[in-house]
C-alpha cells in the first residue's frame, strides 16, 4: 500500500470535500473540509488545490457536497439550485480547463438521471465524482506501471517541478512509476531540482516522496549537471503541459535545459503524461506559445526582494523540449518511442 | 568614464576605509567608513566585503588606516603594533588567500623602509595599499579590453554569478568587457543568471550593471537554455575560482551546465580571470575538490523555510566546467584559445 498526499477527496461520511492547503506547503500540513461553495470557490481560486487533475477532481467532489446539501425533493428546484452551484464553481479559475471539464461531466450525469428523485440523483452525483477520482488514479497507475518498466532497483532518479500525486488524485504522473518502484522495495535515489521561481518541486515533489517515505534529496536546479556528473543519476522522469504531434512537449520552465544536460551525460529523458495531453492538432514545439508571467516572481519571490528595485526580470513560465532529447513519451496507453511522429499517432488509432 | 561600484576604498582625507555593505544589498546601500580594527575585523568576517580581490584591497587599505592611526614616533613600537593589527586582521577569515596575500605585502613593503621615520613609513603604507588597487584596476582593465576584442556592439551576454567590480577593484573580470564597451557604446543586452542559492547574480551582478546603466534583466538559473533558444544570447562571460593545466576550469556551481548549453546552441562560452588562478600544478578538473555547502542555504535560504524540515539537500558550491566546452580563456595576459594544455603553458614562459 501506498501512502500518499490526496490534495483532494471526500470525508468519510462523504459529506465533505478535504482539502490540504498546498499554499501552507511545506511549512505547514492544513487540511480542509468544506462544504459550502464560497469556501470552495476560494480554494480554488487562491490554488489551495493546484494541478490540472487535483482541479478536476475538487471541482467535482465539491460541487457534489454542495449540490448534497440542497434541501428540496423538488426536482426543478433542485436543478436549479445545482446549476447555480456549477456556475459559481466554473468561474473560480478562469482557464482552467480540467475544471470545466468535471463540472461539465457532473451536468451530463445529472441530465442521465431525469425524471429520477432527488436523493437518487444525489447518490448518482457521487458515483460520477468518486468515478472522476478513479478514473485518475487508474490513468496514474497505468502510467506508472509503464513507466516501472523502465527503471531498475538503486535507480538515481531527477526530476523537475512537481507532477506528483499531489496535483492529481495520489501517484501523479511523472512521480508514479516512483510510488509504485518504492512499493516493490526498489529503493530510488531520487533528486528533486527545486524549481524556480515558485518551488514546486522544494515545496511539493520534495514533501510528497519525503512523506511517502522515499529517499529524496532537494538541489537547485543550477546543481542539475553536476549531480548527473558524478553519476548520481540514471534517469530524468518530468511530466508535461502539452506534447506535440511530433512529440516536442511543453513543461515547466528548466525542462528542455535538463534534456540537453540528459543528453549530454548519456542519460534517458523520460516524458510522463496522459494521452489527453497530446495535441494532435499542434505540429510541433515551434506552435506552442509560451506564457511570460510577472517579473516579480524572480525579483520579489521569496517574500523578500532579492533583485535591486527596478531592475528587469524576464519569466517564461514554460519551455519546449525538442523531441530530438526525449528518449520516451510514457502514456496510460503504453511507452512511446521515436519517430515520436509516427509512434504518437498510432496511439489514437 | 565608468560608473562602477567599488567596494573597498579610502575616504577622501586617507583616514578611513570605506566598505559598501554587501550583506545590504540589493535593498540597501549601506557605505561604512571604518577605522578601527574591530570593525574592520567584522566587516570581512561577516562578508560585508567579499570577493578574493576585493578582500585583499579591503585588508590592505584597513590594516593602513589602522596603523596610521598608531600615535608614536618609536619604531619598535609602531612596527611591534603593527603586527598586532596585521594579525589580528589575518584572523578575520582562515581560508581567504587574498587576504594573507595583501597582509604579508603590506608587511614586506614596511620591511624595506627600515630605518625610516614612522611617518616616512605610514606614507610608504599607504603607496602599497594604493598600489595593490591600482595593480588589480589595471589587470580588470586588461582583461576587459582583451575581452572587449571579442564582442560586438548591440550583443546579448549571459553571465553567471558575480565576477564584477563589487567582487574586485571597479570592473571586474567577466564584467570587464561589458563595462568597457558599455564606455564605448555598445549597447549590451546583458542577461544575469540569478544564482542560486546565495543569488550572487540577483543582487550583485544586476545592482552593479544596473547602477552603471548598462541594460541587465535577471532570469532564473533554469532559464538560460530558453533564452538562448529564442537568440537572445551571443556570448557567455563568466568568472574563475580555479583553472587546472589542461583548461578545465572550476567556478560557482552551474557554470557547467551553461557551459553545455552555450555548446549545444552553438554559443562561444568565455572564462575570464587573471593568470593568477591558473594552477599548472593541478593537471585536470579532477583534481579540483568541489565543496559542499550547508543544506540550509538551498532549504532555507532566504529566510524562510523552501524544502520541508527534515528533506536532505545537496549544496555543491563549485562545478568544473571541462576544457572541450570552453572556447576561450581570457587574462590580463591575452587570449587563450585550444589545445589549452599547450597555450596555458605559453603564458608563464
Amino acid at each position: 500500500m501506498i501512502t500518499t498526499v490526496v490534495p483532494a477527496r471526500l470525508n468519510e461520511d462523504k459529506t465533505k470535500l478535504v482539502l490540504i492547503d498546498q499554499t501552507q506547503l511545506p511549512t505547514k500540513e492544513v487540511f480542509l473540509e468544506l462544504d459550502d461553495r464560497e469556501r470552495i470557490f476560494e480554494a480554488i481560486k487562491m490554488l489551495r488545490v493546484r494541478g490540472a487533475p487535483a482541479i478536476g477532481i475538487a471541482a467535482a467532489f465539491g460541487l457534489y457536497v454542495c449540490a448534497n446539501k440542497i434541501e428540496t425533493e423538488n426536482y426543478a428546484e433542485f436543478r436549479k439550485e445545482f446549476e447555480v452551484i456549477r456556475d459559481y464553481l466554473a468561474t473560480s479559475r478562469p482557464t482552467a480547463v480540467n475544471l470545466f471539464w468535471a463540472l461539465d461531466r457532473m451536468t451530463a450525469r445529472f441530465d442521465k438521471e431525469v425524471g429520477k428523485s432527488v436523493s437518487e440523483i444525489k447518490v448518482a452525483l457521487l458515483e460520477e465524482s468518486e468515478a472522476i477520482l478513479a478514473e485518475d488514479q487508474a490513468m496514474g497507475k497505468a502510467i506508472g506501471e509503464y513507466g516501472l518498466e523502465l527503471l531498475k532497483p538503486n535507480m538515481g532518479l531527477l526530476t523537475h517541478c512537481n507532477a506528483g500525486g499531489i496535483a492529481t488524485s495520489g501517484i501523479g504522473t511523472a512521480l508514479a512509476p516512483i510510488y509504485l518502484g518504492h512499493e516493490k522495495g526498489y529503493n530510488f535515489k531520487v533528486f528533486a531540482d527545486e524549481t524556480r521561481p515558485l518551488l514546486q518541486g522544494s515545496r511539493l515533489t520534495a514533501y510528497e516522496l519525503n512523506k511517502a517515505g522515499i529517499d529524496v534529496t532537494v538541489i537547485c536546479d543550477n546543481m542539475a549537471s553536476q549531480v548527473m556528473k558524478e553519476g548520481k543519476i540514471d534517469a530524468v522522469l518530468v511530466g508535461c503541459d502539452r506534447i506535440a504531434a511530433n512529440g516536442d512537449t511543453a513543461n515547466k520552465i528548466g525542462t528542455c535545459g535538463v534534456a540537453i544536460l540528459a543528453k549530454e551525460y548519456g542519460i534517458p529523458m523520460y516524458i510522463l503524461g496522459p494521452t489527453s495531453t497530446i495535441d494532435m492538432s499542434t505540429p510541433t514545439g515551434k506552435d506552442i506559445e509560451i506564457e511570460l508571467r510577472d517579473e516579480d516572481e524572480i525579483g520579489n519571490g521569496f517574500g523578500r526582494r532579492t533583485a535591486p528595485e527596478g531592475v528587469k526580470a524576464y519569466n517564461p513560465a514554460f519551455d519546449v523540449t525538442e523531441a530530438r532529447y526525449i528518449t520516451a513519451i510514457i502514456t496510460e496507453k503504453g511507452i512511446v518511442y521515436p519517430p515520436f511522429g509516427e509512434n504518437l499517432e498510432k496511439l489514437f488509432k
